[in-house]
């Protein structure tokens, strides 16, 4: 008898039908033999209500206080499946995120768990009921209600299972699974079967918005096995797992797209310390999100500095980098909205090389333009204008061969 | 400085905007010098939409997940007091009813109060704070949430005020307090200062549904003084409080009225153990609430016993009694709707004849006839035909004075 971790999105519990859905599917997988717990979001458009509620209140909310409001949607969720569960034939009882066990620490709107005690969720699941978990919100230690912040169900979901050493994780999704590529870009595009926790991250951390980073890292950190798949059918979705031997054979696991980035450069910098650190500093403290740096060798005394951002945050970016230009005596502050960030992810491109030189090839070939490159250990990625990425994806796909499978170290 | 502890029913913060004036009026209170704990109901309509939410998942949604659906409603109206507090510049802090160490036995839906631990509710007063409580709902010492049933929340405001021994409770509602009759009635009806629990419960049960019974009678058990009044203006309203020497010369205090009864009476019942009990067990086992009995002295060794009932019971009582008459050998099963209850209510009552004597000439000489009469300690009750309800009602507001201040013992 397996334990099972499913985890159902808001918009899997939209409405009480999709409810009496996933119940169903819930009394399914028991009736197949295994232990549950479900964990669960609020129904989707929930959570806005709720956040508008507290505008109408207050200008600025407390942040203790966003969080006793908002973990009611979740509260209202567990209740009914737990509900619809029990009156489909089988027995499920609801926890709220503290009585699950779950301690936080005591950032509001945004904690981290620091711990699980499934006690509670023990005794329940060895009297033989299906465990309906909040997800998103946990405790402190002296009893606050917290929010996990963005994917925060996610993150219970994998949680949860490392806590109890579940057999499976399964995050239930609007998503048939994690795609070679973007399947409204790529028409090609390949649902994948597997992939490891660091590609999963470079996936996702390059736009391929099914989970957030922070639930993958959790994942990996406490070695939790999972798989995305779609609440909507019961076809199997994508594995996310350790790395293993073979699939260091797998050059190419995919590529990832990021739309609406804006780029920024600060011409002639004078090379000596503190010059990028002012930059950056500045960046951070108006709380600007910054994503690919590059700068060059210096060879006259003075460099050039690189970044990309959200184009939405580009305007304020200008203005907090103004006075910092002045400040170290850099020559020029060019900005550019448009472009687009192209990523081709995977493990195997560690031990081979000529990824990159493919990658450039196909894109000079069709006259794509690069503007920017960045590179990790098993990531390649390349600024590009926007306009240009739908056609860059697909000449990317098709020449790394991810229609048709994996590419194979030859 | 004072403690005192202030209720806000479900329309006193039905929206956004009265939820704001109620953060004024908090505020207010605490700035001129005292404490302040403020318990909530779920914003009007919120409760009403969860239960229809939980019918739409499942025909009979179990109780222990309905208690989970319900909680969401006051936890959601504490956070969004709360909010506007402390953006209206004073300090609050909310806690649900488990976090306010409300615990309760595990009832689900209808529990009682078993007991309430302030530490948390201290820790933040001492801290200067207002402290939010969520009504109607608390936990079982294993943790399970739970909700008190109907005028769950006023339970809560007078538990809470005799836990932390405070120096008043007022009720907020939509009304302006307890009048000496329903004002929509008797147009002469004049709002009260002040009346006994003893009364209070008298007018309480008999149809003035200002509150439960079961909170005035957890008041009177604790000696717990508390103020009915209204959130919408700043008129003070009627305080309730334990029985004083002078409140003996107040003959009437005032009218209960109750419409929709209806009678039932059965003929000719053999005078022997056990009949009654034949007959009011099967209606207790149906779950058929009773009001009035009444059963003459028997001369023929057959008796009739004649009780009133709510008229949407009628015909679930006559469905259950049938088989009892017959099985008992009583004669018939005579039921009648359209009835309707005045009682007369007062302290002094007890020490003062006359008041019966009093209330069925002034009927008569209207030309009401008295279907069934019982009476109590502080109470009078006639049971007439619901046509004549207003008029009777009237004439005997006039018949003791009522309008024009409390009836004195000659």
């Amino acid at each position: 008898m397996s334990l099972i971790v499913q985890k159902y999105g808001g918009s899997s519990v939209g409405n009480p039908e999709r409810i009496r859905r996933v119940a169903e599917r819930v009394i399914a997988t028991q009736r197949g033999g295994d232990r549950v717990v479900v964990v669960v979001s609020a129904m989707s458009g929930v959570t806005d209500s709720l956040i508008n509620l507290a505008r109408e209140v207050s200008a600025s909310p407390t942040e203790r206080e966003l969080d006793v409001l908002l973990a009611t949607g979740e509260q209202t969720t567990i209740a009914l499946l737990a509900m619809a569960i029990n009156s489909g034939g089988a027995r499920a009882v609801s926890l709220t995120g503290a009585q699950a066990g779950i301690v936080t620490d005591g950032v509001h709107t945004k904690a981290r768990i620091a711990n699980i005690t499934p006690t509670e969720m023990q005794r329940f699941l060895n009297d033989g009921q299906i465990v309906i978990v909040a997800g998103f919100q946990g405790q402190t230690m002296e009893g606050q209600i917290t929010t996990l912040g963005r994917g925060g169900s996610d993150l219970t979901a994998i949680a949860i299972a490392s806590a109890l050493d579940a057999d499976l994780c399964q995050i239930y999704t609007d998503v048939d699974g994690v795609f070679t590529c973007d399947p409204r870009l790529v028409p090609s595009a390949r649902k994948l079967d597997e992939l490891s926790y660091e590609e999963m991250l470079e996936m996702a951390s390059s736009g391929s918005k099914v989970m957030q980073s922070r639930s993958v890292e959790f994942a990996k950190k406490f070695g939790v096995p999972f798989e995305v798949r779609s609440s909507f059918h019961h076809l199997p979705g994508t594995r996310v797992i350790e790395e293993t031997m073979s699939m260091e054979n797998v050059v190419i696991r995919g590529l990832s797209v990021e739309r609406n980035q804006a780029k920024v450069t600060i011409d002639g910098v004078p090379d000596r310390p503190g010059a990028a650190a002012a930059i950056f500093g500045a960046l951070e403290r108006a709380n600007i999100v910054i994503d690919v740096i590059v700068q060059n060798v210096s060879r006259t005394g003075a460099t050039d500095i690189s970044f990309t951002l959200n184009k939405d945050d580009l305007d304020h970016a200008r203005r907090t980098l103004e006075p910092v230009v002045k400040e170290i005596g850099a020559r020029a502050l060019l900005a550019k909205s448009g472009s687009a960030k192209l990523s081709v992810v995977g493990i195997g491109m560690r031990s081979h090389s000529g990824v990159a030189a493919k990658l450039f090839a196909c894109l000079g070939a069709a006259g794509i333009n690069i503007e920017m490159i960045s590179t990790s250990e098993i990531k390649i990625a390349v600024i590009i204008d926007e306009a240009d990425i739908a056609r860059a994806a697909n000449v990317a796909h098709d020449a790394f061969g991810l229609a048709s499978g994996p590419m194979l170290a030859s």
